[in-house]
């Protein structure tokens, strides 16, 4: 089963997007193009495209209207993944080498920047204010989210709570958001696309635990970049946080950035991956889904909301 | 006679932005919180901001709504600093070490990014969309310009029309749209807020052909960074271009990259000011600022008008 297939039927509207977003990022700088394409052509779900049109389903649906928000958000996702790739210093995404490698540190930061200001030039089109309100919000929390992340890193007693706020930040609010706006361009009630906000929100914080258990459990072939390459780079994620509960391997774990050798990180990953950190990183992950999945009780019966329903539960399987 | 005598009546309303330019970088992050003050603390002279006010007093003026505007100029602008430091690599900047230089590249690159973020947020309470528009229109072209800036440089066969649309972009639609968005807020008719608008374009384009002429003339400590910053840096400013005409000068100029001594390039200086580059430029400043002033014309007389006449007036015969 591939993710694809949960929204067969948005097919015609999601190609629509994907010609808009090459037009997005067209522009008379040959670099400019050259490295929001270079980006673009690696692919990605297009997840948050997907759940701005599922949430604007439940509402009026106008693709002329909904494509825009979708772009938006996609672009806000590319944006801020460029700009991690600088934070990072990650030399591969989705098995490319990413802008700031393929160039440099520079170029990366301003065709974020581009990418980040064609967003918005896309959002214009929707009038409401409160629209702006939220994805201005959002914007905020995710460059907070993107600090905190450098100053969280190596810090070894941060609790469960410094974790769950910077996933939040850093990945669930802009799914939230995807899911609120798709929902509010349709123009539903508040109280369906604050519904809708909260079953994103809750969607989004098992994606990136989901995310972060890959990272120890998948091949460097699955992911397109090195496994383990979170701790590595001393982002304490969940996983990390069970395995430091080990008294055995905490001390291992506080001197990961001493290691040189791949064959020292494996068997660490190996020893991380012996205890049942896997496990209750999962349960949390599955509990975040159970109430994305209450969320959508109250909504009336309709493809869209199957589709949701059926992506939240791939979210919680999905082994890529 | 001091820029800030020619808006003395707007002082307690400069104030109150200086204080909500304060609490906007506001953060719990203390990375950022440090990082934003630093480049606040440095000053600036707030200039976007007093064109916001001046033309939003051609209409409805209400302070509690005009403040918001003067910050979110005031905060993309100097977002654009913190990035601009980046790509130039810069050290100082009005006499402090620039954030780059303080922390390094990736923490201006998100201090950047947050004030850009709070600058939208601050947007948000105009709910005029045409304001949105106008706004992210001229954010691209922002970005566009830098990456330009970026393409541009070294390349020494580029003429007047790459030189003048570069500084349309990277100032002159900063200040075009400072005016155009404080008279849009204040809901002036269209044929008002486009007038200043062109009259904001204008004062741009002659307050960035000054910088560029302040560059070769100004002395370090007035500058606040080295003189001769921008052709070090491969950047091609209308003085250069004028130089470039003299061809006995050119092919020194277009070895301006080999140059590794200071006493070399205050040679180059020396030779660039004894040509008529300077004098052209500030022709053509001069020519920027009469257009400036004539969009005035059509307006009926107010303290505003005076003090915005006042300050194209200034810009054209400033030495800092």
């Amino acid at each position: 089963m591939k993710l694809k297939m949960l929204y067969s039927f948005l097919k015609t509207d999601i190609d629509e997007i994907e010609k808009e977003l090459n037009l997005a990022i067209e522009s008379d700088t040959a670099l400019l193009k050259d490295a929001s394409l270079h980006l673009l052509q690696a692919g990605g779900k297009r997840i948050r495209p997907v759940f701005v049109l599922l949430s604007a389903k439940t509402g009026d649906y106008d693709i002329h209207v909904i494509k825009n928000v979708a772009v938006t958000l996609e672009l806000i996702h590319m944006a801020s993944l460029v700009h991690d790739d600088v934070i990072d210093d990650a030399e591969l995404r989705r098995g490319r080498t990413t802008i700031k490698a393929q160039w440099d540190n520079q170029v990366a930061m301003y065709t974020g920047d581009y990418m980040f200001a064609r967003a918005l030039d896309y959002m214009t089109i929707i009038e409401e204010p409160i629209a702006h309100r939220i994805l201005s919000n959002a914007i905020v929390e995710l460059c907070i989210g993107e600090i905190a992340q450098i100053e969280d890193k190596y810090r070894f007693n941060q609790n469960l709570r410094d974790y769950l706020r910077r996933i939040k930040r850093k990945t669930a609010l802009l799914i939230a958001v995807s899911c609120q706006l798709g929902a509010v361009a349709g123009k539903v009630p508040e109280e369906v696309h604050t519904r809708l906000y909260r079953f994103g929100y809750y969607v989004g914080m098992a994606y990136q635990i989901t995310d972060d258990i890959l990272d120890f459990t998948s091949s460097e072939e699955e992911l397109g970049k090195p496994a383990g390459g979170d701790l590595l780079q001393g982002n304490i994620t969940l996983p990390v946080l069970y395995a430091l509960k080990n008294e055995e391997l905490a001390p291992k774990i506080k001197k990961v950035h001493e290691y040189t050798q791949k064959e020292e990180m494996s068997l660490l990953i190996n020893e991380i991956l012996a205890t049942d950190a896997i496990q209750k990183s999962a349960q949390l992950s599955q509990l975040y889904l159970k109430k994305a999945l209450k969320e959508l009780d109250a909504l009336p019966p309709s493809k869209a909301k199957k589709s949701l329903r059926d992506i939240a539960l791939f979210i919680g399987k999905r082994k890529y």
